[in-house]
């Protein structure tokens, strides 16, 4: 159940989730509300008034007599039924009334998603099967092992016969069969390609048929998450994440390959990625009461890097030109051969990389949401340091790594920070005054700006005529947040006095630069890639946006300043954490897993490091959005207007 | 080249390799001679006549007169050329001539053995390729494994894609590849069905195809044994053994078995048979100078114990009824896993066992001699503590296992010992004085009886009747040698004063009580399993005799006890170790190395250990041979007359 939430004047309306913050809404809802403290309640700015529904709200510091009139401070408000809110008419300084100018809508196409990443069956690519034995006789006096082969041949007639574990399985075998009085359940895997057969590799004693757990665990050079599926039932469970404790030794693949180079320094590396995935089984397993044995298989996905030192092999080529990994498909590994927590006879399944910058976390996500099935053309995108394109569909596919620098993680940027409690990552100017609508994460007062706040402030700045397409602050405008700091010209977002450091919070004309080269190099990327092919964005029938990054991209503003193709909206899906899905539904249908092997084969990658057409594409991409505005007719058409 | 050597008066020719001891090879021609220190030189008792032809001899006791009349002693010559030698007539004490008896020459059909084992090519199931790889450009950039694979691919087109190991080959790959300038050698493993793709286990640097070695072992109780084969050849370089050194916690399986039960038992074993093998593999790498490292197959065979053992499975429930191994079909195995001085990527083979007392050791015998390949019925037999017996052609194959005591190894045997320096292994009787001829292995002093000597013996005591069919001996007899001792009747082999002891070596009736009912057994077990399938004696083609124990049998005396059935001489045949046979070959071709999946799938385990028709079987034959005599024709007319 959602609530529909009426802005006023601006007669907008959103649908949020019971228990939505009121100004996180408007910010979705592209309605602006003067707030400089990012929501922790502090500013006293963001004043609204409650004309109809029910808000839980605090006071704050609200005056009394403003409370009973129906005021309300829209960081200290949830929505708890449908409501219609008017925002009060702003006031200049001077004492004249603004013309409020209203924004448009976040668009986001997810209602579609279904049908990318299609349906999926339970049947998992580990299953059980409970076996009553009939006991060794002196006529029947057959090997244990010979025995359970018997049991499973009579139990699944058609099946071939299995392979089976050595040692872990066989060393207790004896033992566990007579002490559960041959009454046990045998765990199999099944064959990654349909034609190999199954693999026993674990007898347990009694019916443990309804104990049957995977886990999907997505690497990331920062974030490692994972997902406990009942693979019963396919239901997700619970999930968990934490900080890929890697990141003491750097904080980019390349800082990690380097350390990976220095004595012991491999091994460091592997045991931190490994220490993650283990308090993340750890976490999952106390919180909803489950031994980590009970998990039967591992699915995993991360990038080249991160896949090379999970496994413990030395990613040294890839950072070196020509970028060579020494693996791209990786074995399918014992878990506790890498030192994780897990039954000794569990599995890990890695997905396969590419290239050295296209990994095993893209291969995932294309294989989520089904390109390689479909004859219409995607466009798939994972922004970030370094961005990952794929272009292609059932018959063909490209792919391209294009480095686009950390601004989207907040590095190069004077006041970049990761996408955590109090960073910017909503924004919006008032069109008169230049004042600003700060959302921060977890709505306190702001640290800093993400990636999605500094999307956001950019296109807001170019949209309101403060900054110019070529980047560069309008040095004509009165106005005392619009001014030459210690780095240049500047814009200040926040004044020390609303800002948690103290310290007034400020985008350069050298952060807009990073961020142009940021965007400049995806968008040469996906300009590269498809005239590779032959094709132009008008023959894309949608674009994939992937990564936990992409889920909180404003589309509308990044096509504004030039990071996504000025394209129909609808033709845009948020696939989120894609490497995640990818895992949860080969750990689920051991049908899809199957499919995986196509989507590998089928890709074929560029290099773009030296590639001359990516790099008079990249030159051209270094304007907001773009040197040639024939690319993007909608933002032209807005800056125009 | 061999030579010929005569021996008068009893007119009979034998056949023997340059420098064989002229006793040695009296005692197989079956020519009596006067020997009671075993070949010592110190009796002085094997005085013969050099007519004609060389030897090397040395004067040892005798007088210089008879060493000037061409007398010599015969432990103390070695035949250096073809002779004629006359054994001097025998004086009786009395004065009167004795009337010799001359014996039965051994057979032996060592020459038609190769029809058995067949021929077999070199096509060992690892192979190595050598690969000149282009070196990776930025157009060219894909990972050092997919490169090795499109390398193979162009080396060899027909191939499937193999697999590839993981993490000993992928951890060094990088590196190992530039280093050797993209020049490197692929070490493949053939799969174990020829559906199965090949598997990389090692890439090495440089051209290392002419450094390809196997080492097939054979895993007994007692001894391990290892040959050493070039596989690119086909020849066999070298080869040792030594005590398995799991023998400090006991002689036979059964001790082993309890051993393994205690707390840490099982480790101790495992580590014992280990270092067993790695004591060989050091012996035989530095005798030719190669490196373990260059060995990378082993394929071995032991009984089910010794197999379980190996694996570091428990054999716990092997000892107890109904006798059910924990496996019987052994997992590929990397031998650096169990702790074996190989390269980690080295893989070890363990024959499949039938049950838990008919092993790999038998399977792989069965293997060797092609037996399943076969129309004719052969009756494959091994004989020791636990005898095992195979019956059968290419359609069908029975197999038992019987429990024949320790008598054939010393056990049970008031002078009985191994086969080792100064055990009696080949004992002759003079049918009228009933003085022996004994022939000890290392031609010292004797000390004890082997099984060998045990079965000559007996044999040699029922034909001069000085014991009677029921193993009594014939108190009528006044000879000193003949007496009543303190554990009963006995024959005094040898006397104290040509004994390595001291003591008199003596046989005694409790022997031959032991010795009657281990040959029982394997008697009872022949009958039991022929009748199982509906056959008689008369149905077997060919007896295959394995074994090392096997190969020093008598065969002539064997069966005048009723040890082996008396048939027709021209159809045993000896194969020896045919344990370590069955390695070798699976070693060196890949395709009898997949044969040996039907020989185990063919053969069909029954249990004698409750059976009441072995129990009947079983009393028929505690008699010399049997109480049945018409099963022994031959030896029916050797005692009558």
């Amino acid at each position: 159940m959602q609530y529909k939430v009426e802005f006023q004047p601006d007669n907008v309306t959103i649908e949020v989730e019971p228990g939505e913050n009121l100004l996180s809404a408007a910010a979705a809802a592209g309605v602006y509300v003067h707030a400089y403290c990012g929501g922790d309640g502090v500013c006293g700015k963001c004043k609204v008034r409650l004309d109809q529904g029910e808000v839980r709200a605090q006071k704050g510091t609200l005056k009394q007599e403003d409370w009973d009139n129906g005021i309300r401070l829209a960081c200290q408000a949830t929505v708890e039924s449908d409501l219609t809110i008017t925002i009060p008419e702003g006031v200049k300084e001077s004492g004249k009334d603004l013309k409020r100018k209203p924004k448009t809508t976040r668009t986001i196409s997810a209602k579609s998603l279904d049908a990318l990443i299609g349906t999926w069956g339970v049947d998992p690519p580990v299953t059980k099967i409970y076996l009553e034995l009939d006991p060794p006789t002196m006529d029947d006096n057959v090997s244990d092992m010979l025995r359970i082969m018997r049991g499973l041949k009579k139990a699944m007639p058609e099946s071939r016969e299995p392979t089976y574990d050595h040692p872990e399985l066989l060393k207790e075998l004896s033992v566990t069969l007579r002490d559960a009085q041959w009454k046990v359940t045998l765990l199999l895997l099944h064959g990654k390609r349909e034609t190999e057969p199954d693999r026993i590799i674990d007898v347990e004693a009694g019916d443990t048929t309804d104990r049957l757990y995977g886990l999907a665990v997505d690497i990331g050079t920062t974030t490692c998450s994972g997902v406990l599926i009942d693979l019963n039932t396919g239901e997700v469970i619970d999930e968990a994440s934490g900080y890929n404790a890697q990141i003491r030794y750097g904080e980019d693949v390349i800082s990690r390959m380097i350390y990976a180079n220095r004595p012991g320094g491999l091994r460091s590396l592997q045991e931190k990625v490994v220490s993650t995935i283990n308090s993340i089984i750890e976490d999952i397993c106390r919180k909803v009461i489950i031994s980590p044995s009970d998990i039967s298989y591992i699915m995993a996905a991360g990038n080249t890097v991160m896949s090379h030192l999970l496994l413990g092999l030395n990613p040294k080529y890839i950072r070196e030109a020509p970028y060579v990994p020494a693996v791209s498909q990786f074995p399918l590994t014992k878990a506790a051969g890498l030192g994780i927590h897990a039954h000794p006879s569990v599995r890990l399944f890695l997905y396969p990389c590419i290239a050295s910058y296209v990994g095993g976390d893209i291969v995932s996500g294309v294989h989520a949401c089904q390109m390689a099935k479909s004859d219409e053309i995607s466009l798939f995108i994972d922004i970030g340091t370094n961005g990952e394109i794929v272009v292609g569909n059932k018959d063909w596919m490209v792919c391209a790594a294009c480095s686009a620098g950390p601004a989207f993680e907040g590095g190069g940027i004077k006041h970049g920070m990761r996408a955590s409690a109090g960073a910017i990552e909503n924004f919006h100017i008032h069109p008169q005054t230049y004042d600003p609508m700060i959302v921060t994460i977890g709505r306190i007062k702001p640290s800093g700006i993400c990636g999605s706040g500094l999307i956001s402030i950019v296109s807001e700045l170019l949209e309101a005529g403060v900054i110019d397409q070529q980047g560069k602050f309008n040095r004509t405008l009165d106005n005392s947040r619009i001014r030459e700091g210690e780095d240049g010209w500047e814009y200040v977002i926040a004044w020390g006095q609303d800002s948690l450091t103290g310290d007034n919070i400020v985008i350069t004309e050298v952060d807009l630069d990073n961020l142009m080269r940021a965007k400049g190099a995806m968008y040469a990327g996906y300009q590269t890639l498809l005239e590779s092919v032959g094709l132009t964005f008008a023959d894309v029938d949608r674009v994939i946006m992937a990564g936990n990054f992409g889920a909180y991209i404003d589309l509308e503003r990044a096509i504004n300043i030039g990071l996504l193709p000025d394209m129909d909206r609808d033709r845009f899906y948020y696939l989120g954490n894609a490497s995640m899905l990818g895992c949860q539904i080969s750990l689920t249908d051991v049908n899809r897993f199957r499919d995986r092997v196509y989507v590998r084969q089928l890709i074929t990658n560029l290099e773009l490091a030296d590639n001359a057409e990516f790099m008079n594409y990249y030159m051209a991409a270094l304007f907001l959005p773009h040197t040639d505005m024939a690319l993007f007719p909608s933002v032209a058409a807005k800056l125009a207007g």
